[in-house]
């Protein structure tokens, strides 16, 4: 008789360092803490809009390649777990706020919607993708720091988009 | 008399590709839409705990830095509009998450908090420093996107931090 595995718990903490001495380049160093720590510079800048000097790459830009890369990895992750064939991952990521001002004061954003549109290679019937894609999303660091409801998946099925 | 600004409104897109082929690096150009586009390349990787080749960041060490950077952006862009003094800006964030897994069924994800602490130079009062946060959080486009009361913001004012 099949025994039922034991639940288990682990932490993920990441540790940022921060400096802007002027205009809108930011100097920032990340840490992940824990049994295999790794520290890394991802320095951001602003462009023409703030007035920024396109030293390194938009705050958001990094946002959105986070929120894209961490759905792939679970799917990778999770393929295995699942024992669903996986080759392939093909993404298509469409992140859209808005943001409102009165004249020049401060403006106040929300986002309208993130739009994620995967493409998953290796023969898996469309109930074991739709699952794999389920179990990633719900395991992706990422996306359960959202406010619910802003991401939307859809899964390509022959020439369609199925949304999950 | 004076005559109240009108309200605007504008939108800020980003579209990602993201392309897997084997293992866990992800391939990921981010494109900035709209008047000034933009496009760069962040690839992701992951280390040891996945079994990754470490070749490129972590998601997560991006998602870090763009929370970070966001507020950090924002806190500069702000203090002009709303003519609050600001020199430095050096910041500490910590980024804390917590996943539980049933064996090696695909673990579930959920965010504890994301404490970000602020040491703001320039001389403002310490009621203008808190309202320069205001403004820059509900600005910040990363932080509206997230749950409500994940982030937790400190100034340091003296030798202290205090909540805001």
């Amino acid at each position: 008789m099949a025994e039922t595995a034991p639940l288990s718990r682990f932490e993920v903490t990441f540790d940022v360092e921060g400096r802007n001495d002027a205009k809108f380049r930011n100097d920032i160093t990340v840490h992940l803490r824990g049994p295999h720590p790794a520290s890394v510079e991802l320095p951001t800048d602003e462009g023409p809009y703030h007035d920024g000097d396109g030293t390194a790459p938009y705050p958001l830009a990094y946002f959105a390649s986070g929120l894209t890369a961490c759905i792939m990895t679970q799917l990778r992750a999770f393929a295995r777990r699942l024992e669903i064939p996986l080759t392939t991952i093909a993404v298509k990521a469409r992140l859209h706020w808005q943001a409102q001002q009165r004249g020049r004061e401060p403006y106040e954003s929300s986002p309208v919607a993130f739009t994620i549109d995967l493409d998953l290679g290796g023969g898996a019937s469309t109930e074991d993708k739709k699952r794999l894609i389920e179990a990633a999303a719900k395991g992706c660091f990422v996306e359960q720091s959202l406010k619910p409801g802003i991401v939307k998946h859809r899964l390509k099925v022959g020439d369609d988009w199925v949304a999950i």
